[in-house]
């Protein structure tokens, strides 16, 4: 097909990212996935690094994610390996030979153990994975990998991405200051449940792995399971952190501790940085036109406030309204309606672009639909609902559905 | 917005349904809904008439939903009224008090109690409907009632269906003849999940009422809750299904017993009617193309294999590869694995149109996409999918995704 114009939801400009010391990347076109790009690409990590990582709860999750689930629990990790146009899924038992096969080669070109390899594979479901294309690769890229340019990286792991995603955030942990760079991909299939779409994140600080793993768990909910594009949840959805420092650290000033106020920086910048690159992918959502952001309050607990953000940001009929720039607020109702979590029909309030549409379970008396012409033609869509049962609030975050979801998913083999 | 195109779908022709005895329609244009064609129907049904009904379980539902809800328990029915247009939902006090109202003015008209007469509403969210306009033709409709033109009345009843949906079915008790006749609406903003769209269906025989919901219990999750067009649940689903004939059968003809033999040849022609109906509204379904069948097999038990079986039909992915005519049976795999049921990834053996695709977790050696060029191209797809851990099966009924929903539903207000 024809290369997808860029989403007009990209940011003007992507984020540059520093180098972090002795963190290596490099890419390459591996004739897997795509011609005339790159398909390929390796970060390297140094001695010490730990990991953690949040992988799809998918049944049927691809031999990569497995791999990595399986390793995961060592919290040690040399390198990433990521190949994008083939996502090595549902390929049998080749596909699982095809993992441990790269992990060998990979761990004997970086003389490191197998089990601190990490893969993910990213594009069409059901094809085999021509591995040995990839293992020719690794030893010039092992050679070339440089604490470079994190831009390439980004750009390699793309499918039907129409832009690269990148962040970064810097922290102070004691007065000592660390960077948290993340890239990501992702636009179809999106809607991670327990987990999320190919994010690969990397820090300088000295965090011991299972503050990483608790780390993440937190802040995942918030951020990468808080948004959707499709409904659609991926065999590969897999979100991986990195912490450097730990071999340089002095070894008291390694992090073990989850509590207390020296890792206070470092949360604030991993929960910006997660929410920077899911904004992103939604940004990037096949056929996108506008951002959505669905904030839900009143409910039983925040949970159920994400349940019902979800039933509204994933309901076809809302997402065809809005792509119409139809302030439809009828179809906001319906989507509570069928969450199947607790609201007051008869307290429900809804607020459209900070325009109170209906209050206490009918339309505002002073509401016009002209209030909204504007707002519904912008960019940027704010629905605010209150279900008012309780406390529980969340926030959730899509975009529109439009001709150009259907152009790219009845063309494109993903 | 312009009328819509008649669904490619749609059935060459529609059912021709016998009158029942006692049992009369009438139809009119209320100017609550549309203009130019009817938008109110009225059925009136005999003395004794019993009655079951299953209704949405949307935490949303409309106030005739909670009318009915209100009254089912007593079992008997005079009269079922139902506007097109305005779904009468989310519309407050006011909403409330205008179904009271409705069900008054026909009491008094009809001589009959006001909680025998049952209501339904389909179509904008959120409005006022405008009862007094409705009350203004009661009078007129109730003595226009005859036995006669069940067409006119599936049309009065049609939003954005594109062709009215009727069917009939015969069947004996004993050694006597009895009918079924049937009407529907639906065809967007359809995911019954306890429940359906507007269906209404009448019997001559003498069923009595507890029988009636057990029934409609038993055959609604193999039929009408086996369909779905969008994973959008409404405000409004009702089903009614009303028996005429206790008032003139002998007492002890009167079917009070829901096992035993008399009653197979009802059972049998209730499921085929409610099949049938359900076939039809997704042969509407918006923008619908083709029309699917996803046959589900080895799950844990049925439930199981009708969630995996409605996370195919609902995958965006699946619907538009589908539109695209495009065998993705990638798509198929992911949804399975994010259906949340047990399913063993290296068991998993997908059929399409016939054609083993994938046996027991890849690729089908055998497969070449070209075996499948044809029935892709056709109107009938079917998938079948064995996920290999038990002996639970189900089927799901669905329609494509195509540009014409987006059309549909950016410019429709529903």
């Amino acid at each position: 097909m024809a290369a997808l114009k860029r989403s007009p939801l990209a940011p003007k400009r992507f984020a540059r990212l520093p180098q972090i010391d002795r963190v290596k990347l490099a890419c390459a076109s591996s004739g897997t996935g795509y011609r005339g790009r790159d398909d390929l690409m390796l970060i390297t990590l140094p001695e010490d690094t730990a990991i953690a990582g949040v992988l799809t709860n998918s049944k049927t999750a691809s031999p990569p994610v497995d791999w990595c689930r399986k390793n995961l629990g060592r919290g040690k990790a040399r390198a990433i390996l990521v190949n994008a146009g083939n996502a090595n899924a549902f390929t049998g038992s080749v596909g699982v030979r095809a993992v441990s096969a790269i992990a060998k080669a990979l761990g004997d070109i970086l003389d490191v153990p197998p089990s601190s390899i990490f893969q993910a594979s990213t594009g069409v479901i059901g094809e085999t994975l021509e591995h040995e294309k990839i293992i020719s690769h690794l030893s010039d890229l092992g050679e070339r990998a440089s604490e470079g340019d994190w831009l390439d990286a980004a750009r390699a792991i793309m499918t039907t991405d129409t832009f690269p995603k990148l962040a970064t955030q810097s922290f102070k942990i004691g007065s000592r200051a660390y960077v948290l760079n993340g890239i990501a991909k992702g636009s179809g299939m999106i809607a991670p449940d327990m987990a999320t779409m190919l994010a690969f994140l990397v820090t300088d600080a000295p965090v011991a792995a299972p503050v990483l793993k608790q780390l993440l768990a937190d802040v995942i909910p918030r951020t990468f399971n808080a948004i959707t594009v499709d409904s659609d949840t991926s065999t590969s959805d897999t979100v991986l952190l990195c912490a450097t420092g730990l071999a340089e650290a002095r070894p008291r000033s390694v992090v073990h501790n989850l509590n207390g106020r020296r890792l206070s920086g470092f949360k604030r910048a991993l929960e910006a940085l997660c929410l920077d690159l899911a904004h992103q992918i939604v940004r990037d959502g096949e056929g996108a036109g506008k951002f959505i952001t669905v904030k839900v309050t009143g409910a039983e607990n925040d949970h159920a406030a994400r349940v019902i953000g979800k039933a509204i940001a994933n309901s076809p009929l809302v997402k065809t309204a809005i792509a119409g720039a139809d302030a439809n607020w009828g179809r906001i109702v319906m989507a509570v309606g069928k969450s199947g979590e607790a609201a007051d029909r008869d307290r429900l309030d809804i607020s459209i672009g900070g325009v109170k549409v209906a209050r206490r379970g009918a339309i505002d008396p002073a509401y016009r639909e002209s209030m909204l012409t504007r707002h519904m033609k912008g960019r940027e869509i704010d629905i605010a609902v209150d279900v008012g049962v309780g406390r529980g609030a969340g926030v959730v975050w899509t975009c529109d559905l439009t001709h150009g979801y259907i152009d790219i998913n009845a063309d494109y083999r993903s």
